[in-house]
């Protein structure tokens, strides 16, 4: 029994003040995807690690948490492993089970084992937390909640398109108009990297131009160590700098091999579509963005915003061909963008973008002048909150004064007043918590007065 | 890597259909529980095994999901324990930390750990899953969603009366109005158990009078096992089967202890405003209302259907001193109640009781007739999508029976089509799906057409 409680490191409560700010931003989240025609699903906490173990690299599958087995079946715990220091082996042997890591493999395991109950195209959205046994250090938690869409078994572009305007519609609403959405390919990055004799090391050319806005392109260049090339570094430097995407100079650069013109005419359609509607936002072209070493083989899109650059990407996403042959179901492309809520959130409060009613507790409160006072109020009460409107009442017969600090503390905008003198003259007594003033309506009318300003 | 993957054993998958149904009853219980001034928290999945362990017992220990230490510090792992059959030892040298099994100890520890950040009284609630490594059988699952709102910080009756009226608003507003809520007193059970002579084993009186649904009163009567009584066996029957409340003969039959006279005013208390205050659903005192085996001290509560007893009772709660002590937080008076969301799912799903229109993966489908009739289509998309409207974009120009066959499965009302003829004619058609009608409107008039009807 613990004398100071205290919430495992890594993890977070969520005080009621923070946590309306976070479901602000999930409602609008929420809402949007639907709007666009995408259905939420859930899939549990727990999966089995033959699920979650091998997709995820070598550093994910040991950042997996693992489940013990309950009771009697620790028993079978594999202690020659543990001896031997085969520490895979010795966990496997006392865990079946490990909380989810994303939601992309447990997305690629449902739509495979539910794939006679859904139609294709699924596009599915999915807010729901996952876990990483990360070393907790700021910012980075252990416990954090992810809010994906994503759309399977469709290869059009129309799905790009839609997630771009997605993203866009959903900051705009929010009160974002200052964002980047930057797209690239990564057919283009395979080609870019073959050109500069570096198709051998894809990874390290990826990882290298992945910092490009930490380490700067000088600093690149040299990582990248460019071979002989068929073009000069200022040639190359021209290249990755330019925002504007000039598809002919693009395909001259990449007339050696067909194969990116695909991407580049991908890229081409998703630019045009939006020169003609326009986004609030801003999208652009950037050959250097890279989105880490992910499984994307298509279009890759990140958010970030152009004026506080110190919090990276809000949101990215991608294409990702043979999303589910991992759970032996081939042949099903994904794509899928990803909103950032904990950055969103703290840039929606550096910009001061929530609104303010989010600080209220509650909308008005009923200062308690005992319970028979209450009885007659209640059907008064009880319109109120039928109108959705939030009514807390005071729970006990103290000194006004302490009660008006309760309402004050919660950032309640009326106190109603209905003691002794009110109900024998039929009235209610309002007080204003923003200006302090005090009011009278007739008891019949408090519920037109309150609900209707 | 698993040829058939599937979720684990005891967990659900939630598909889109199911989810809407179930965020539509958590919607409506979200709204009331801040239109009666209770504030959203979340607390994290996990928690330190020294918070979690010893609250429930040793089967709830048991229970407790434990999370494997990471990494290097299995090594730690205390195979002597293991060897000499002391599991618990072993479970504790290589895990610190669980998955939480209710939302009330994790609140207790909340409002110790934060004592000084919130006011009290603290009205809060909590919609958030939980999990119990029980064995998985038929409607028992090892992750499931608790929704409960608590007051901590007041000994007011008038929470008790909020709380009874929080459960009839909430069950009449998802369409219930045959339940009955049961109340009772965990003062006057106590009471009650000394006079049949059974206060030494007042957990045996609890269980067997918990049963009495289910195996009736006589059976109860040989398993209490009466001793010499102060009153004749007639004389019990007839008390514990009245379900009128009549404060006066029951302080007579309590008179001998002045103690449990203060839970009966309470309950009379309770009684009396709701009688002013007409409930939808009925309220019942119930002597034979013992709610398990849990930490309640005080009112307990109960909410079942009146007429399908099969399924239970679909809500509980009630009052229990002291909540936070087990954090050294004292004289914290606790009261709350939970809504069973599982059995409240099974109940309307029986009685009929989810609209229609959840059964809508998107209201308005816009048929696909290539990427340049979607382009001068979208600004009416935006508009449409920004009144909240559910719009599905066909992702590819394939045969239009194939596309109508898509809208069909997914419940669409309208498909949109613009294809050449109407884009020439500045026209739109529209297919109702459900009489197969078609209609044609001015392209200006379309958002007007589907958002006002």
């Amino acid at each position: 029994m613990s004398k100071s409680p205290s919430n495992p490191k890594g993890t977070r409560d969520f005080l009621p003040l923070e946590l309306s700010k976070r479901n602000y931003i999930i409602n609008i989240l929420r809402k949007n995807f639907k709007n666009f025609g995408f259905s939420e699903i859930e899939t549990p906490a727990l999966e089995k690690t033959s699920t979650l173990l091998g997709k995820y690299g070598n550093e994910g599958d040991r950042l997996v948490f693992k489940i013990l087995n309950s009771g009697d079946k620790v028993k079978k715990a594999d202690i020659s492993s543990l001896k031997s220091g085969d520490l895979n082996s010795f966990v496997k042997s006392i865990s079946e089970k490990g909380l989810k890591y994303d939601l992309t493999v447990p997305l690629a395991r449902f739509v495979s084992q539910h794939q006679n109950e859904i139609t294709f195209p699924f596009k599915r959205f999915q807010i729901q937390n996952v876990w990483r046994a990360d070393r907790p250090q700021h910012g980075r938690f252990q416990e954090f909640t992810q809010c994906d869409a994503d759309v399977v078994g469709s290869n059009s572009i129309l799905q790009e398109i839609e997630l771009i305007k997605l993203y866009d519609t959903v900051f705009n609403q929010l009160g974002f108009s200052d964002l980047v959405i930057k797209i690239n390919h990564r057919r283009i990055l395979k080609e870019l990297a073959c050109y500069f004799g570096a198709g051998e090391n894809i990874v390290e050319f990826i990882t290298a131009l992945d910092k490009i806005d930490k380490i700067g392109l000088d600093k690149v260049l040299e990582q990248i160590k460019l071979p002989t090339l068929d073009f000069s570094e200022k040639e190359f430097r021209k290249l990755l700098s330019a925002k504007e995407f000039d598809l002919g100079y693009l395909k001259k650069i990449f007339s050696k091999n067909s194969d990116s013109f695909f991407a580049l005419d991908e890229l081409n359609q998703i630019l045009s579509y939006f020169s003609a509607n326009n986004l609030v936002n801003e999208i652009e072209f950037d050959l250097t963005l890279a989105r880490g070493l992910n499984y994307y083989t298509g279009t890759i899109i990140e958010v970030s915003s152009k004026t506080n650059q110190r919090i990276g990407s809000i949101g990215g996403g991608g294409r990702y061909d043979d999303l589910t042959s991992m759970f032996n179901l081939k042949n099903m492309s994904g794509v899928g963008i990803s909103f950032g809520l904990d950055r969103i959130y703290l840039l929606m409060e550096e910009s001061k973008l929530f609104p303010d009613y989010l600080d209220k507790s509650f909308e008005f409160m009923v200062a308690n002048f005992g319970i028979s006072n209450l009885e007659s109020l209640a059907p008064y009460v009880d319109e109120i909150r039928n109108k959705n409107r939030e009514v807390f009442i005071y729970p006990d017969n103290v000194k006004l004064t302490k009660q008006f600090s309760f309402a004050n503390k919660h950032n309640a905008s009326v106190v109603i007043i209905y003691g002794e003198n009110e109900r024998k003259e039929g009235i209610v007594t309002l007080k204003n918590m923003l200006t302090g003033d005090q009011s009278s309506c007739q008891l019949k009318e408090l519920v037109h007065i309150l609900t209707n300003s």
